[in-house]
């Protein structure tokens, strides 16, 4: 079944120890779409301004995106400037500049609001909330967050939380949203709250998935010695799982797990390369050898 | 098999956010001891001050460790002093009290030197030499090290690492030695200077075996919501790795990897509790229920 995603599409100017790219395709809604596209069809919802290279859209279409929700409003692009220190860890924001994300409204296309699987990318939970209330035949209604939101809008993201089924978000963000240390009791309280799964993105340590039904799974990232840029890895990670989940149709124990396991291989590809091209470029075969090997490095 | 330790045993000063010890029974040989009576038959070696207190060595013989190794010199026991912060990750080294510690010197009981299985705690260099040196018929010498020697005796420790099957470190004592920051990349360098793996602890996040023959299995930590005291958990997991390795008494591939299970969940036994304690009173109902846990937690 098909996804939506809703969230940033962006031009980034970064720069990590391996190099330094500038107006380079990014945001959350991009690194999700090219991440799902790999294993199902998928749907943006989100804006970019006048300035945005025809380049950049060709990509997205050549990867199969469906792009009638992204809108172009007159002005510019939101533009990230980072940088990396060689940790390749917290990277440092030296701007941000919202442009035309600023007066971001997502009205989603009639049809979309039939779409079962559905991923709200980091963006203002007034406007996640708003996503939601559209949706009509809603199978999973995942959510991603920031520290930005969870310090700044805590109401309205505790609104967002008990509403969702299913909520991304990294270990910092779990403290800061619960006050707890405890991976595991965090997200245990996290549940409280509403939704039925936590999925904790730990970075290059990997992830961690905690739901409802005494559910825990415990997934390595996939080891890799080539480390480019990591901007958009949790996106990639959120869209491998959520292509796998809408592609199988099914909201099992087996299925969420895989689909964990098909986020770790999206993100393991789109950490090697600046902006979407290394993940873009993987080809099925390079993806499905990832697959293989993360279960080969994991068994026991 | 049985197995060997030689290393520090120790009497620590600890404060964790969760309490206060004093004069606790510590050290890399008494937590590899424990650990490693779990599943196996262990003989300790190492030095203790006349103020060693008999319930300590009635505790490890309880254990049916054999302490025929135990020296007892004049002088006081090495003590340790240090403070976790909240993190529970580096803990401040209040105080080092080398003591009777300082001038030990590992002769072996002669019959210990036909043992196969042999760990060599983080001591000296020049003493883990020493040791390796007296094995005459070593399935597998495996040494563990800290950044102190990484620092201060590179060549000696080099010398070991030459000599050696198998190294325990962690990621930034990996760092520290190999100047790389990939895990990957530099426990692969590692290799070339000598030994067939190479196991990486990542504390909560777990650890990674490395292997000569293109060998790479990462295991998460088994996720605990009570961390109590984590001094001694990576000697607890060496403990309950070599003690599966060594009563299997085979160095393949599954065996080898079952060891780490093994050390992982002696390790979370460890962390729930101050000194030996919890690790101790663990029963075998207990062990064997986290192990099939964390087969279940990382399962796809």
């Amino acid at each position: 079944m098909s996804l939506l995603v809703v969230g940033s599409v962006a031009l980034d100017n970064i720069t990590t120890p391996k190099g330094q790219v500038s107006d380079s395709l990014g945001g959350s809604a991009t690194y999700f779409s090219v991440a799902a596209s790999k294993v199902s069809k998928v749907h943006m919802v989100g804006v970019v301004g006048e300035d945005f290279a025809e380049i950049h859209l060709e990509k997205l279409r050549n990867c199969g995106i469906d792009m009638n929700g992204l809108y172009v409003d007159k002005g510019k692009t939101f533009r990230w400037t980072g940088i990396y220190d060689e940790d390749f860890s917290d990277p440092e924001t030296i701007s941000t500049e919202l442009n035309v994300f600023a007066d971001f409204s997502p009205n989603l296309p009639d049809n979309y609001c039939n779409l079962p699987y559905i991923f709200l990318g980091n963006i203002h939970p007034a406007l996640q909330l708003q996503v939601a209330e559209q949706m009509k035949k809603t199978a999973l209604l995942a959510a991603d967050t920031m520290n930005f939101w969870i310090e700044g809008e805590r109401k309205k993201l505790l609104d967002v939380i008990k509403n969702i089924n299913m909520l991304f978000l990294n270990e910092l963000e779990l403290r800061l949203l619960t006050g707890l240390r405890s991976p595991l009791a965090g997200a245990e309280k996290l549940l409280s709250w509403g939704p039925e799964w936590v999925v904790l993105k730990r970075g290059v340590y990997g992830s961690m998935l905690v739901g409802k039904d005494d559910e825990l799974f415990v997934l390595p990232a996939y080891p890799t010695k080539d480390i480019i840029d990591p901007t958009g890895a949790g996106d990639s990670f959120g869209g491998g799982m959520m292509g796998y989940i809408s592609r199988e149709n099914q909201l099992n124990k087996e299925t969420i797990r895989t689909g964990l396991v098909y986020g770790t291989v999206a993100a393991s590809f789109c950490i090697e390369g600046f902006s979407i091209d290394r993940l873009m470029n993987a080809t099925d075969t390079e993806f499905q050898n990832r697959l293989e090997k993360l279960k080969e490095m994991t068994r026991f």
